[in-house]
């Protein structure tokens, strides 16, 4: 893709302040700031999918405010000046009933159809994990199946909590189930904890899920990690969700249900960034819930996975 | 009521430290632990009909925890010491289903019934203000319809959120379309903060309340207020909501939708203790969100609250 | 002023979640969502002028998302609608210099200016208190001389500060010295805590101010000090300067130089209620500093003094 | 007392920042800077007498850097200027040992005596309640039984707790049956909350206290309770003792065993100030547990406190 | 030792809600909920050992109330179920007294010596370290000397404390003179920061115990520190005691000693992982405070630790 | 040097309790005590260079509070007793004006000064990062131009900010113009988050910096890292200068621009060992901002970080 001439960019922090002007993600525009645009990010503020602490339907507020931290101009890792290569913009909030589901999850596909319709790519800001089901959906109508490289404490794979078919915790079960993810080239990363049981795993697999636990990282490694999920994922379509629970509650403590023995931002930060070759179609940032967080760590965490992401894709498309 | 040969009482603070054993509501018994009971209090951890931040889930478990505090031997101001004329427990958790309102309600419903069957009242400790709706339905099973006295900075009365019609600002909207409330004898104290419109006032009045605002309050005295909701009551069953929201955000910053110009503690527990007399019935504490709270401030606040019902309640039963 | 036919409202907080949309004032329209407005909110996110705790650079940015916790519908002690009978906007931030208080003055006088020179009204929400300078000095130069209704902890009148003349505790002392403020008709309110001088009163009263302290509210009352206030005024115009520490710490924790013995806020919005029959020609909240802040009550609270005064002047504007 | 030339005073706010140089009370000298003095302010952190909480010994430091809030120039409602007509320093810590209580009671007491030696007045700084006893053991020493003026939400005349005599819930009747008390003149103000027991009151009254509680003053006023404790205390030596609990957590959240209802800053300020001609030989706050405590509201109350006592002394001594 | 039929198991997360219900270790049963039990959990409040920060006594109520976090069912990294392969009960707390150290101590000893007596095993929650002296005293005293594997950022092997003999700096040093350790098997893991002297090293060494420090942990790596460990300990009883201090205080704010340079808690968890096959006869966690806590993480940290602990005697025993 | 006769230590910890007494670096003596010394620490809290989140001029204060939790005896590591080898001081703050950054940046640079004409080494606490240029300046006139060993997330040597030229961020391009810093033997440790522009780097190198990332660091490991560095220092003197936000927020949230995927405290730690033969010229600790720090670990971070630059200048001093 050539560059986009007439991109709309962020303010610079070294001329308006910070803490001034913008909230949209990373200082740049909104959706109505500018013609066309090649990436939106998508703030998905739904929490009625949690099972225990809610409070994420208050995240994309939260790494919107967070994200003024962040000088957007240059990656200096990727080498890559993403609002130079794309025009990237922030595509504002999906209203999604708080006290229904099945109409949340029409919003949201709606929402994300509206915006793949354009030929962008799409970054979605949780939200808990239940909105990755209908964001797959309006992925999956476009380009068809794709392999999850999901990053997360937990498997997500559970059948049902309280006779609730969707909700944070079953949210890949029913993505499999539907067909939206490619056999056998789907990975976990990040899986620690006790389980509710030992078939768990089993099921998990039987679903297509490959699992790297965050013990399996500090034994093998981010070089060789980094390899199994390229092997893993092969040259299919990727799909990359990130729960920020798959960082230690030291790095992320604001999230509703943290899980000890996590990886640290440096870890998973090296792991995104050996995925920059992958063909992401789209990617997710999902279960920051602020009220627990503390000085802001988790959502500038999010806020900062939501710009690797965003790097990336920016990258992929205009190669 | 004669008192209670053979009680479970607290343990003593002065004998057991208040920071270990118990997690029960002012570290009394169980209902597993007696084998009948005058007064129950009851948690039900639901928040799901919450428009703004979530977290009363957690409520009941704050609650309890505060109310280690409190040393409940002797209510100096209403002369009574209510585990002496009562037996009391602390009756667990309703299992409400987070993920479906209607399940929840019927839950609730059910919970509450049970403990009413057996003669005792009930001391509800939510849990977002939705739950006061099965609360009423199982009350005026048994009791008939109440005059309701209502301590929030939110009329409640609304119409629907999102198309719901179940949610913690419409409850007593249903409530009244139900025949829960006697007409014309219910009361609002504590209301401040805009509305949506002009006409949720006329809708209010329609539905039978009067509304007595934090700045009526001010301007009246607590003399006055007392005298007012008295004689809106008459002598009819009441049912005291107290949602812990009407106290200022300075007083209680854990919670959902709090509203500045509010009451102070001292304000509520006076005014409470001005009802001692009424023929109260049941009672709810809820929309404590420990989350936003600060040194348990809200929770030490619906603690005193409950301990303050569960007393007046006591002596009510005792006479 | 007749009604303004076509105004752009707030989202319905009953069909668009209030934690999503909008982040400007009162989940209201931004000044280029309209195409003329009669009042607009003005951030200014500077805080250079803070002798102890900095911080309220993010107070606008606080207040801002604090105000999604009201309903701006209908204000029911005033008896007005602000959204209809006044188009209000979010005029955005203005980006004044952190690092040289000269240039940041003269930005925010520019950012008032052109406001006030669209003919609409201007409510400022800082920032610390230095920034009522530029302010004072742009609503003079079209209004002329204004009666300053200031509340606050502190007479904000000394002289300066290392040497420097423009602080936040010295700006009432410069406004005065430059003629801005009509002699012996401004009055504060709230004042309270040790000086550093017995002087510093002295100078005070020369300069033409009248002092309320806090202590004085509690012996005379709300209506004796409302009368009191309407006395100093006359029907002179009017500048209402609210900084946030004239509550009490309990009430607004997140502020730069917090005093005990403060008022409730309760007490201000009575207060302020109280003036609405003057002839308000601008007004600022400042002072509030987030990081201080906890469970926004502060930020809270400035965001219901923001929609006081933008109600009032509503009103008037409307008469 | 004729001013005392000389004195050391604290650093000017407008010439050293506030946030900068002296950490002793008010920004004055320690004892080591001075050669003589009036009036000491001594910290006491120990808190192997709390029942609930731990955290007061960390009080003397907290109050100390709260105490840099305070421009301690002049007290405008009590018209002195207390570093003017009393040298007034910080003596520093007792070094109490905090694994055994009688060890620590010779410490405190050997602490106070050597300052109370010198002819000079003693504040003491907490810690937890315990300490008044060796506090009131050196100033009877000296002084002969004194009047208690007790603010408090507890009575502090349990009899013991797990066996211990002397607590922070004990210390007073310890302290009256000890004889430090002259007989019938002594009160408690701001008590409230349940009791262990109906007995608890009346042995309080054999003891010798009167007790006005939160709600008392609530229906009396300010100035009927003035009058009541300077009735009561007639013109005998007065000690003051101060525990922060006697605020409401909304304004003293920092503190071990916090109750709801009780008095704001506003109220404790100004029956402090009622005092002021009364014959102070000493006074103590304390319980201050910061670890409790958010953006220091709590430190600065007992700050602000200290400030008003060692200020009414000065006035005192000065006469 | 075969499947304990009849096991009574915790609720299960998908069925009732986590946030509701059960307040025991894991949301398991009490000791009263079953007849017979192979591995207790002992909460042990007491922090008056404490030399700087105190409030270790909440610690057994929060790491009970940060085990609902945890799905006990399957520890997949063991491979052990360990709930159906044991009954594991909550049995309560230990009633220490906080104003006698002597009294504490036979309390504690009785405590655990009530428990161990029916065969179970004992793992308890602190509670400040000093309790490890009489938890070993009553583990020694059925199972002979054992070798103790310490987890901790300090030695606890220093002399006195303000001439205490026992508090939790000394605590190891008391259990080394009493003989309750075999000489030369036991191990500091995690050592970091200053000390008071250089003989320190050597009288630890004195007293039979090698040192690991975090260090040496950065430099050899887990494996290596696993096999250190194994090796030193040999096949001899083994203590584990693990002070939560051993974290950064990144992992774990909230305790009395913090020391930057730590493990994280991914180290901790797979160096206790590489144990399971030791003769583990008892084990602590203690110095959990969770005033100075943020979210829960140390408390949930220390929670996993606990069900680690738990779940590895579970294979032990039923092996 | 030979050991300092007659020097003035720290109080013990295990006499004197540690929330007790001094309030000076590591407990030791202020200025005033000692006749002479060799280090001096020297407060700076100065903040008016920030950029984003002020509040570093409560740093002194806070690392001063947080060295209490140290033991100052004996570092174990570098076997060295640093109080015993040199005699250390608190060399209390610089008075720097908040308002007039020309004026401050002298007052630091005749502080400076002030100290190092003794011929003592100085370690300062900022503050933001601003102040290294007036101590960069004080050094170098003594000393002449240095290697800077410089620790941060962010280059600091961007051009402007605003206009202004001296801030925290253009800090070190303003040395490097003035001659302060050898060429091609400084080198920045930790870099890491997006950048401004792809010239940064250019610039930066131009300037004569080498740069090793944060994640060079994960690729290298600590070895080959410190092996880079004493290369590119070789043996010319050095500045060593730490921004605390080099650590991961998760490790230092309390600090004005935190960026994700930082360094452990025991990476940090490590490093700054690997120096301890360099001729360490003079070094300093900056932006704490104490606000957003939790349970002290932020503070601790640096207290710890001086503690080290301090033992290792000790050791160096007395070789």
């Amino acid at each position: 893709m050539p560059r986009n001439e007439g991109n709309t960019v962020p303010d610079s922090g070294t001329e308006v302040p910070r803490y001034a002007g913008s909230h949209h993600f990373f200082r740049g525009p909104s959706l109505e700031q500018v013609s066309n645009f090649d990436i939106a990010l998508l703030g998905i503020p739904f929490d009625s999918g949690t099972s225990y602490r809610p409070g994420a339907r208050f995240g994309p507020s939260a790494v919107r405010s967070a994200s003024r931290h962040l000088r957007p101009g240059y990656h200096s890792e990727l080498e890559i000046s993403p609002f130079s290569v794309a025009q990237i913009v922030d595509a504002g909030d999906v209203a999604a009933n708080p006290f229904d589901m099945e109409a949340a999850v029409v919003s949201i596909h709606q929402g994300a159809s509206a915006i793949l319709s354009t030929g962008a790519s799409l970054v979605s800001i949780g939200g808990d994990h239940s909105i990755a089901l209908p964001l797959l959906r309006a992925v999956v109508e476009r380009k068809g199946p794709v392999a999850l490289v999901h990053f997360d404490a937990h498997l997500d794979t559970w059948n049902s909590y309280f006779g609730a078919s969707l909700t944070h915790g079953t949210v890949f079960r029913r993505a499999s189930e539907e067909g939206l993810l490619i056999d056998d080239h789907s990975v976990h990363i990040g899986i620690r904890g006790p389980l509710y049981d030992r078939l768990d795993l089993v099921t998990d697999r039987r679903l297509g899920f490959q699992t790297i636990t965050a013990f399996d990282l500090q034994r093998l490694g981010l070089a060789e990690v980094n390899a199994l999920i390229l092997k893993r994922v092969g040259d299919n379509p990727v799909y990359i969700s990130v729960d920020i629970d798959v960082l230690d509650p030291a790095f992320a403590p604001g999230t509703g249900t943290p899980e000890v023995g996590g990886l640290s931002s440096r870890e998973l930060l090296m792991l995104l960034r050996g995925l920059s070759n992958l063909n992401i179609v789209a990617a997710d940032v999902v279960e920051v819930c602020p009220a627990y967080d503390s000085a802001e760590v988790t959502a500038l965490a999010a806020a900062t996975v939501a710009y690797e992401l965003t790097t990336m894709i920016a990258g992929i498309r205009s190669r």
